[in-house]
């Protein structure tokens, strides 16, 4: 078993991100295909069986060489049995069976989760986590995802809508309207999306100035790596949007950890790539925020595993398997 | 097995409740002794041996009869060692052994488990969770405690202190002090002493008028109590008090829930007994707050044993020994 691989599959409404991966969680291999969710999706499993097997002839492999293969798919799936719930970027009906189709296809052992909770699982297993069993990942993108460690083990909740992390409410009242229906909602203010948004509210005011405000004349729009960038050379109204953002997170993230008292949380996503003037921002608003036996004993840090958690994350759940 | 008992034990640092508990959880006979606290906590283990020695010969049993003895005490515990970490109350040093001391004691297989998550699994296991595996308890009482149950297990957290829930934060800003050193915690606003503390807010107001105004003017002070029984019968400011604390309430249990997506969200402790007058309340908050998906699944409801759910919690950890 020692020198055989887990194939990990992040899979994604316009790319498939595959891996070949050793049970010690290094990556042999890494590639991507183009999901095709025509005809209501019949194609997807088919073509990563496919994709596989010329991976494997171009490097002299046969199949005996696979132990099983994980994935992360984009909707809320019941881990038991392996159905994704509802996945409409992808084609297909409510309650895929994901897992007998890719067992079917490939004749492999399968495992499939949600993508943010491979994610989490990936930063457990090879990155940030570095091994922690206990751990909350949040991830600050498009969106804003979440999941839940606990023994290490993902926590599904009763209808698989644990790890709701942007959905979190920050702003009980007057928030502005998350596409959940919510108003108000961690989603609002800290996802990419957001915090553009809050940073044209900064600009739109009459008397704004500085170097965000030359960007947006020159570009007509503004980036959330914008507001960030220009914060660092202390543009005033780019530090207080980060203010603001830093303080919901910290908000957030000190109450989950009052919660759970996890050994670590993990920012990851697109907007964690602003380094460490987000993440001492935050780490400031997380200690005003969290219980003293907390604060001294949760840790907040970045999420180093990229692009590659997803993968690491659903191979781990071979991994787990084979274990146990 | 399945004619023997557990004994549950529920130590305070004035009483100790003890029951003889059979595997079913059910309770065959209950009592209380006073916990000794003098000379640094050393007769508290050897009082119990005694209390239960009395108890058996009282019934005609021996101690053949004993499947082990299970304890909630008031401080963080290392479930693992048996240890619990700090008990002023008790008299006992830091980092006491606890299980070996009851174990030493009783020569009985012994488990420790802090009080408020014996409570949870108590309630997981015979009360208003009726046996849900993915649970979370508010204990409402003077102070404002927690347990987290995920997967039928406790969430330690990696200091002991997760179920802080009491100390997540609701007001960020110029909330009034909590004793943990923070400002604004549920606790300032939910506890038995944070709902009298607002009353007496509002009351303060010269204009105030009212069933809870004349209570104060004839008794000096006013209870919780008092508070929720005259919003029952209408009066304005109560229902106003009763309202900000269901906010509160709503806004943490329906962001708990937003991370976790629990089975039940369950409301113990003095305070719950005021019912359904503020169960209906913060439902109406929780709905507000929480992810539709979570909204739909997660259910709030009041907490059913009352004063016995630390000794079946406590008997809990040892049936749960036994079946491992």
């Amino acid at each position: 078993m020692s020198n055989q691989w887990i194939v990990g599959v992040d899979l994604g409404g316009t790319t498939t991100k595959l891996a070949f991966i050793t049970m010690d969680g290094e990556i042999v291999y890494k590639w991507e295909i183009s999901t095709d969710n025509s005809n209501e999706g019949q194609f997807i499993t088919s073509n990563i069986e496919k994709a596989i097997n010329e991976k494997l002839n171009d490097l002299g492999q046969t199949k005996a060489k696979l132990l099983g293969i994980g994935m992360g798919a984009p909707g809320p799936v019941d881990y038991e049995t392996g159905t994704i719930l509802n996945a409409v970027n992808l084609g297909w009906k409510d309650n895929f069976p994901l897992k007998e189709s890719l067992e079917a296809s490939t004749s492999l052992k399968a495992a499939v989760e949600n993508d943010a909770n491979c994610a989490a699982l990936g930063e457990m297993w090879k990155g940030a986590g570095n091994g922690a069993k206990d751990l909350v990942c949040v991830t600050l993108g498009t969106g804003v995802g979440g999941g839940v460690i606990a023994n290490g083990n993902i926590i599904q909740g009763i209808n698989g809508a644990a790890g709701e992390i942007g959905h979190i409410t920050v702003i009980p009242f007057d928030g502005a309207p998350c596409n959940c229906g919510k108003t108000g909602c961690l989603e609002t203010v800290a996802s990419a999306t957001g915090i553009v948004r809050l940073a044209m509210g900064e600009l739109k005011k009459a008397e704004s100035t500085g170097e965000l405000r030359a960007l947006l004349v020159k570009n007509g729009k503004v980036t959330a790596k914008d507001v960030f960038d220009t914060a660092r050379n202390g543009d005033e109204l780019a530090q207080q949007v980060l203010n603001e953002v830093s303080f919901h997170l910290g908000f957030v993230t000190a109450n989950i950890a009052n919660t759970l008292n996890p050994e670590k949380i993990v920012l990851g996503g697109g907007v964690s790539k602003a380094g460490d003037i987000l993440l001492d921002s935050v780490k400031e608003y997380f200690a005003k925020f969290a219980f003293s036996a907390v604060r001294k004993s949760t840790q907040l840090a970045l999420a180093t595993l990229g692009n590659d958690a997803g993968v690491l994350g659903a191979a781990w759940l071979i991994k787990n398997k084979l274990n146990q």
